[in-house]
């Protein structure tokens, strides 16, 4: 156990290590395996003094590795916050007041893509898993955005790897957001339009059946299932987008308050005059 | 531990409680404490019997209750996938092929609410709470979507809780993206216009320190901090609204292919002709 002695000699325990927040509160990230025991006496002891600094929320980040803290911290009081794959989060509030820890994610996000080339040509693919396969119904690529990742950013990346054309970013045309789609999870898809930039196309064997470039009226008229509705509303507000000025969203670089990194506002630019 | 007689009168363990998923998988729900060593036992067998029918992604759903047996699972090889305050979401990947485990939920869901009465005033709140606290910077109403709540009503529930305002939910007029705005994940902000139904503002005590009605052009005279130039842009954009015809995103509902709920697919009906 990690110990100090203090002036007069007595052994200490020491605090488990950590660092502020910007909330008051506490961050440990746990690296180092520890002995269970000695993670329950050296955790009781900060939570001691961290009450009596008036901290507000401690967090404690577990790699996989230790999950044998687990059931520790959770003894303590701690309640779990997410996990990723490698790690558990997990977090204690330590005043009377209402908490403001803030809320765990909620939803993934998805892109669907609508490439039109000047023939009038959706890029279309049909995928190897998922509910449509094997009916022989061609879709707009699709895909989930990666952690950290820009909607205008993620649309490019998927088309190129279901697909290997080469696009540019144009508009958000609209988006979907619909509920319970993995468990108690939500899932935002963001249609977006994007102008192709090469037509040579180099399907991903992994995912993708077959891709081509298909007349969007063909496309429009496939008998798409109920619940595939919005690959046809994605033909409709296409031919709107191309044929009458449909305005969506284009991402506009502001300051984020949370980061150094550049956020962007997705707007209505023809609207805004910019 | 549980164990059933087969027919030959051997004593056999039996599987853990499960139900299969739609994607030839497992779920198992664990609700009732069970002995660690029985678990490690009763799971090492049913997964070597799901391992034999080919079975993909195995689940397992620990409350937080069973936290003594998170680490048993985690020696067998499962990984985390989520978790909420009072459960743990484990998984296991059975086949040699690449895995098709849902990605986590990689965002939250905030809303601003932009609400002008006749006389050109808006809707604005000071926080008790966050970096604009005792700048004397008024705000427009702002709140985090609930798990499973749709934008349009967490809007209108948001600005209800704050200020007693109800409301007509009208556009999404922009969204904000922006990264590590707690931990690793996302923020996606819908800057919403919806239209009073009620003036008499009654303050939320707890979150809310001042609330009031404000000329729009005072508003947008306020010195916004950088980092908080999005206050700025949602009054250029109400404007723009109001005197410009600048065209949002509304809610329309369409079969959802996930769930017998309705889905919403937010989409510029101005410009659609719907």
């Amino acid at each position: 156990m990690d110990k100090a002695t203090s002036e007069n000699g007595v052994e200490e325990v020491q605090l488990l290590p950590f660092y502020p927040d910007e909330h008051e509160g506490i961050i440990v990230e746990m690296k180092e395996a520890m002995d269970p025991d000695d993670f329950s006496v050296i955790l009781r002891y900060s939570l001691s003094q961290w009450k009596l600094q008036e901290k507000k929320g401690v967090w404690i980040k577990l790699p996989i590795q230790l999950v044998n803290l687990v059931e520790i911290a959770v003894k303590e009081g701690f309640m779990y916050h997410h996990a990723e794959p490698h790690y558990l989060m997990l977090v204690y509030w330590i005043p009377e007041t209402l908490s403001t820890i803030p809320a765990n994610a909620t939803h993934r996000l998805r892109i669907g893509a609508i490439i039109m080339d000047d023939k009038r040509e959706l890029l279309v693919v049909q995928e190897k898993f998922g509910k449509l396969q094997g009916t022989g119904i061609w879709k707009i690529p699709t895909g989930i955005l990666e952690e950290g990742e820009d909607i205008f950013s993620g649309a490019r990346r998927e088309v190129k790897e279901e697909t290997g054309i080469d696009t540019e970013f144009m508009n958000v045309l609209a988006f979907r957001q619909y509920h319970k789609s993995f468990f108690q999870k939500s899932t935002l898809l963001f249609l977006c339009m994007l102008r192709p930039l090469s037509f040579d196309i180099q399907r991903q064997d992994s995912e993708i059946e077959a891709a081509q470039w298909m007349p969007i009226t063909e496309y429009a008229a496939q008998p798409f299932p109920p619940e595939y509705s919005i690959f046809k509303h994605a033909a409709d507000i296409c031919l709107a987008k191309v044929d009458k000025g449909y305005a969506g969203f284009s991402p506009l670089p502001i300051a984020s308050s949370f980061s150094d990194q550049i956020s962007h506002l997705y707007v209505n630019k023809e609207d805004l005059n910019l």
